[in-house]
């Protein structure tokens, strides 16, 4: 049986190097693991009001891709040294009642950036984040794609071969704490 | 001269007790100074496709009225352990080029929560982008409202006097680093 | 067999909130599982160029305790926002080559202050550290012992029933995920 | 008059790429400024016990010495994704009553590291640090030496010409932060 990660940018800009090393994610998964894609640009800012009348169709669908995945991969951007307001706010209308599909979930990150530190600050924001959640967050390989610019062709493929290694590297290990859950 | 406080609350529910506290914050203003809120619910998802075509009509208005303003009061909760994705979304939008109006404005924040740490994860993630943004963002007094539901009255008014005195130390606070500015 | 979990407190001080919070720990240790204290106060200040000569007694006694552990808890104050440096000196001591004694080890935080935040910003600092140190710390449940003063009688006994039952909770959860891990 | 800055490095070992980077610090002060290093090997395990009756003659030194300066330059390397416990426990001695020397006394922190991001988490830990004591942390330039082997020559001098200008300007910048102080 094939185990299924819910896979989403933090970046909403069609040449995202954030979205490409998504869709890397896609190709370069371990046989019995298939990461999925799932946009995020059509849920709506998130209102407590709006919430407590019902979830606007785009939220319903994140959560219940999120319920049936076995685990989930987020790709971000760094924005102002913290978590995107776009990816964050996502995982605000993701997180709340009735259910919170987040908890025990196994999860990784990685992030791209153009500098030098690869969107580090943001992961460590998001990080905490995912304690709230009760997330199963792998600690490592940590993937920061630094100077993301040299690493992807002019087709939006991630060309660098030592990080497609690393991200093979980091679904095996998400993969080994999912069958671990089992 | 009336000095001009940009006042932001990062909840869009109509009962919020940061939005409250916000309307306490304009209230409590020492006299020369005018907090003056502008909402943030009308911003659309940040996506860098959109703003290099143009900025969309709300995010204009954000960014001219933190230009105008002498300084800026945040006042937010804290959504799973860290900023709200609808007030990250809204800072990503008003901080990209051409201009950077927070650059070296004093700005001060509060949070307020039902729990007990009151917003303070939130407000430690919001500094560091203020870092990135290199706004002049006040030390003290650190205003974390705890357990908010016994502070504010029926109406939505912040009856809690020690916070209304300590809500007039941030804002005298914020003046005088506005004036020393100057 | 008796699980070992071998317990640190971040403070030297004799009268600490936080090493009572330890001896607490001790006593509600759940069946099959045993905390065993261990002081830091005779570790020297980290020198690279000392550790690079052999380690000194009390490093090593401290790693080979951690080697031997099945699991460790952590019970800290705060100083000055973040982790006491006499705390951090202890880790990084501890985690430096040849071997890396919390690599994968199961790992529990609490913390205790006099105010209201109870320590929570030296556990997210701490929580950082252990990604470095790739440690499987628990994210539940977080106890943050808050206006300690009260909480603790005159002898140093940890007095108030609900913390008594969140640290049996935590170290119940503690021992399940070693178990798990075995 | 000349304006004192004291300088001291996060790592206690001889061959220090944080020390040497003080020291260039020391030769690229601009004119009107003095950046005086200290040492920080010497001081104790913080122990609120020991504290209480008297404080050791280093931790005296230190706090006069910070008490004189007009400012403060940290220079510092990351150990376990944080501050290094040796230069926060000196941070803890120095904060402690009665008085508290960094108040609003103007800050500036560098870091190096042989890695890819030079120290970039020890610097925010450090910023949440001197939020609780009530610097003033510049927040720019941020000068993070990453692959930090590379650019100092065989006698421990800092070779990279692109990093030595940074260092002028953070100096400048330190600089114009103390004299619109006064």
């Amino acid at each position: 049986m094939t185990l299924t990660v819910l896979g989403i940018s933090g970046s909403l800009r069609k040449g995202s190097f954030n979205s490409a090393a998504l869709r890397a994610a896609v190709e370069l998964a371990p046989e019995g693991l298939a990461v999925e894609p799932l946009g995020i640009g059509d849920i709506p800012l998130y209102n407590e009001d709006v919430r407590s009348q019902g979830l606007p169709a785009p939220v319903q669908s994140l959560r219940d891709a999120l319920k049936r995945a076995d685990g989930v991969l987020i790709v971000t951007p760094e924005y102002n040294y913290s978590v995107p307001g776009v990816l964050k706010n996502a995982i605000d209308w993701a997180s709340r009642p009735p259910e919170q599909p987040f908890d025990r979930k196994p999860l990784a990150i990685m992030s791209a950036s153009t500098g030098q530190l690869g969107g580090a600050r943001a992961q460590y924001h998001l990080r905490q984040v995912f304690v709230a959640l009760n997330a199963r967050v792998l600690n490592r390989p940590e993937i920061m794609i630094a100077q993301a610019a040299g690493k992807f062709d002019e087709s939006g493929r991630l060309a660098d071969e030592p990080t497609r290694e690393f991200i093979r590297k980091l679904l095996g290990a998400l993969k080994s704490v999912i069958e671990e859950r089992r």
